[in-house]
């Protein structure tokens, strides 16, 4: 018997789009002499639809998209993940198809409600196991979750002994280390039932989230056995058959698929589920062009560099809206920069608007140059020239700033937090050196100049203004907030791991406070274990101290 | 046996100052006489505390929290909600306090996961009934969603017939027609069960949340005995005996307690969940004083009339900022508003900034003043104001867009969209109109002038511009909006109804692709059965049509 697993990037929503696709991608499998074509979890409506699944009127169009679906069918079996409904209750659902029938529907039991998954908000859960025999061959189905939690499988497959192979559709988010915690479910799974595995997972980018594809074959002794590209498209193949021993045997067919011997390095995976996720993100939302803000130092250089990965030179603009507090390093490095990355290049100095602004605000008593209220409106000034061409000319702005400052609020709001995605919101600081150091490895090439590495950070709202004269050094912040956010350590664990009682009082804090700002602040994408957004979800009034 | 139903406004977070606080109130309770003295659900962490309830720490808080108000509780018996741990799993409990022990603990069984709420993420549900005898009497503990559903508290109860009273305690948030809905729940609850109900249920603002109080009393026949104020701490008392037939008998101890029988019409119960929500998010967020943007027009001139019925008219800043495209009566009207609410009142005009925005921008071929940039251009201008006086006197900017233009994207982000908090985020344009009428009819005065509620809406960002040049007139589009958010009508049900298929068509495809706007909004407050927000969870790439 031989699978394909058919990793693909759906779009949510787009029932009629991802069908199409489905039965294009069919085609491709049925020539390929797949017995069995496998989609991943909620192939025909995108994942995670989110409250779309309140709506009759889509899971109706859910289910008119599968029966269509069973009608190119024919002799082979498809497997699709659906969003399903009985008409009272929602179900996150596999159909079954083949000779033009939907001949079983399995539903998935497991239901994360955690992190960023709100999945008992809308599914019910199933609690009938469905095995299907085709050439032979047991099949059972699962969704995602559900084989991450073996007693539970234990139970629901009591009755159901030697099965051959366990397929599993999924809709599995990327973050770093994810492949690895996927791998060794899988193995201690396979192992566990003494079967085979068939995991199809999705690609793509959707909001916050990238799914990384990376689809696999394990046999039956937990070895990955051959693995589908990540982040992108992909079809894997393989042959299932049975040995005289009555044992399960999987054979890749293109033994030249991606070796999962080979793993990414952080930096590489980061880099290219922040490439899918930004292409994604602009594409999906209708914009072929984004701008972004170039300050000359290296939040804006690398979101340029990645913008330009993911969309091509042509399709980026670079702005650089210098004020006398910016030096002419940081001026001459943005132009460097754009040049280097072959970009469209603006200069607009915002010298004379913010006089003018100044002037106006003048009139009100108590008014100052000397203070925040003055260092945020040059920031603001520059989100509305942004704004003001992305709306002129149809473009996407593209935030800058990273996860290290979008934790603590260094950053203005409606100024430079103004735009329509923020790539790096959840790219700590430290990290963003690393990939900017891998661009430049990557294309072998000073795309991002040495110079805008080597500078302190510094926001340029104020005469030698740096980022640590608010802001512990970064690597010390980093860990902090690793500590804080994705460990959910308290005051006195982190201060009993070495930190200065004062120091970790004020980045504390500082998270806490910032709630507001973070709430108002667009998407980026997810590559932690814990992002903001869907994924950290804080009171913005909120009297807790630790 | 007297009970005392306490309905205070805790602070999400601030386990200290609520654990004073409903130590304060015990003594109050105490001195009336109270033999039970009953607090909300999670009257001790406040509601909802959202992820706060990862952290170990935060539960291990919560616990400490209540054995210290164990420590008050004497002859007394003390229930009070609080979120409790086992060590590895959460749940939202309710504790039974007595002569300074915990006595029992019952754990809420039914999680709503549905709305604004996401228990499933961090309780585990109970399975336990708790039945405390107290004075002869007996007491059913349950936690408020637990009484929604009646087939399984039958099922929860079924080995404790012959109770005297449920014991409700609550944090239920407010929405129009919620209090109805609540009593009947009560009645129906009250009925079936052949007992009396002691309902308790937080008060105070949270984020987007109103709880509303209105705790109350209801006998076996499902009269509501008597009712605590609505929007306000209030402490509720009456006495429980059992006459001779058994029967359990309810009587209130101040027959004067606000009356159920005379319910508020709905501009009443809005006004107050709005001045409420908006007193408490802006002190309990460390504020005291706010800016309002007056452009003369009717949204603006409310949301500054609610600002100070909440926080004073010493603590509301008004500021017009015309331009060329701004009438002479329009800037009338914001002043004589400015003066009828006796606030601080500035004019900044904003054509000279425009003009050397427009000069900046000028440099790049393409730019024009002849389209949306520009008109959005002028409203970011008044944003950069707002948040630069907000920024110099700490004072928070509160926004003032409606539900309907909310809903649509008829706003500006950065714009009009800047600021804290929206007060009126969730009040449909119709509503608008009548609560600008209820304020006016409250104070007995035209305080808002009437010329405002009679002039066509208009943006005033070109010439001779009205909100009808590209949206229906808002009683229509008020329907569809309540058609497609609140009631998940689809494309064709809309149609069905009468509205013809492009205004239909329009008004859903500008709903859905705004929602990049409303996902960078403020937070405001939930008046209606759906509200943007935690409420309403939309993908923002997102494909679907209906």
């Amino acid at each position: 018997m031989r699978i394909a697993l058919v990793q693909f990037d759906a779009s949510v929503g787009d029932i009629k789009g991802n069908t199409a696709k489905i039965q294009r991608l069919c085609g491709k499998a049925f020539e390929l002499g797949a017995d069995v074509v496998v989609f991943p979890e909620m192939a025909v409506c995108g994942y995670p639809p989110e409250d779309l699944l309140l709506k009759k009127q889509f899971l109706n169009d859910n289910r008119l998209a599968v029966e269509q679906l069973a009608g190119c069918s024919f002799e082979t079996t498809i497997v699709v993940g659906f969003a399903e409904t009985d008409g009272e209750q929602c179900f996150n659902s596999a159909a079954v198809l083949k000779k033009g029938e939907i001949k079983k529907i399995y539903r998935k039991t497991l239901l994360p409600n955690y992190g960023v998954f709100d999945e008992q908000r809308y599914f019910k859960p199933g609690n009938e196991p469905v095995v299907v025999e085709i050439k032979g061959i047991k099949v059972i189905l699962t969704i995602c979750e559900d084989i991450w939690q073996l007693e539970w499988l234990d139970e629901l497959l009591k009755d159901y002994s030697n099965n051959d192979i366990i397929l599993n559709i999924s809709a599995s988010p990327f973050h770093t280390g994810k492949i690895k915690q996927r791998q060794l479910i899988l193995k201690r799974c396979a192992k566990h039932f003494n079967c085979a595995i068939a995991y199809c997972n999705l690609v793509g980018g959707q909001d916050e989230l990238v799914f990384d594809g990376r689809s696999m074959f394990v046999d039956s002794s937990g070895r990955v056995l051959c693995q589908a590209k990540a982040f992108e498209e992909d079809l894997l193949l393989a042959n299932i058959s049975i040995d005289p021993s009555k044992k399960v045997r999987v054979e890749a067919v293109n033994p030249s698929d991606s070796s999962p011997s080979t793993p990414w390095d952080v930096e590489a995976e980061v880099y290219n589920a922040l490439l899918l996720g930004t292409r994604d993100y602009i594409r999906k939302n209708g914009f072929s062009k984004v701008i972004v803000g170039l300050s000359g130092g290296i939040d804006s250089s690398l979101t340029a560099a990645i913008a330009v990965d993911a969309l091509g030179a042509g399709n980026v603009v670079g702005v650089t809206m210098p004020s006398k507090f910016n030096s002419s390093e940081t001026i001459g490095d943005a132009k460097k920069l754009a040049d280097n990355l072959g970009i469209e290049f603006h200069t607009i100095p915002i010298g004379a608007v913010l006089d003018t602004f100044d002037k106006s605000l003048g009139d009100v008593r108590g008014w100052t140059k000397d203070g925040t209220a003055f260092e945020n409106l040059q920031a603001r000034i520059r989100g509305c020239i942004l704004m003001s061409l992305s709306n002129q000319f149809s473009n996407m702005v593209l935030t800058t700033g990273n996860k290290s400052e979008t934790a603590v609020g260094y950053s203005t709001l409606y100024g430079d937090t103004a735009g329509g995605f923020a790539v790096l919101k959840d790219v700590p600081k430290t990290m963003v050196y690393e990939l900017a150091e891998y661009v430049n490895k990557k294309h072998q090439l000073e795309v991002i100049p040495v110079s805008v590495m080597e500078r302190q950070p510094t926001a340029e709202l104020k005469e030698n203004q740096k980022d640590t004269d608010t802001l512990p050094e970064y690597d010390v912040l980093d860990e902090i907030l690793k500590g804080y956010i994705e460990q959910e350590k308290s005051l006195s664990q982190i201060m009993n791991e070495g930190t200065p009682e004062n120091v970790a009082k004020q980045v504390i804090s500082m998270v806490d406070r910032n709630e507001y700002k973070r709430r108002q602040s667009p998407p980026g994408i997810k590559i932690t274990p814990k992002a903001f957004g869907r994924d950290r979800r804080m009171p913005v009034t909120n009297h807790y101290t630790s």
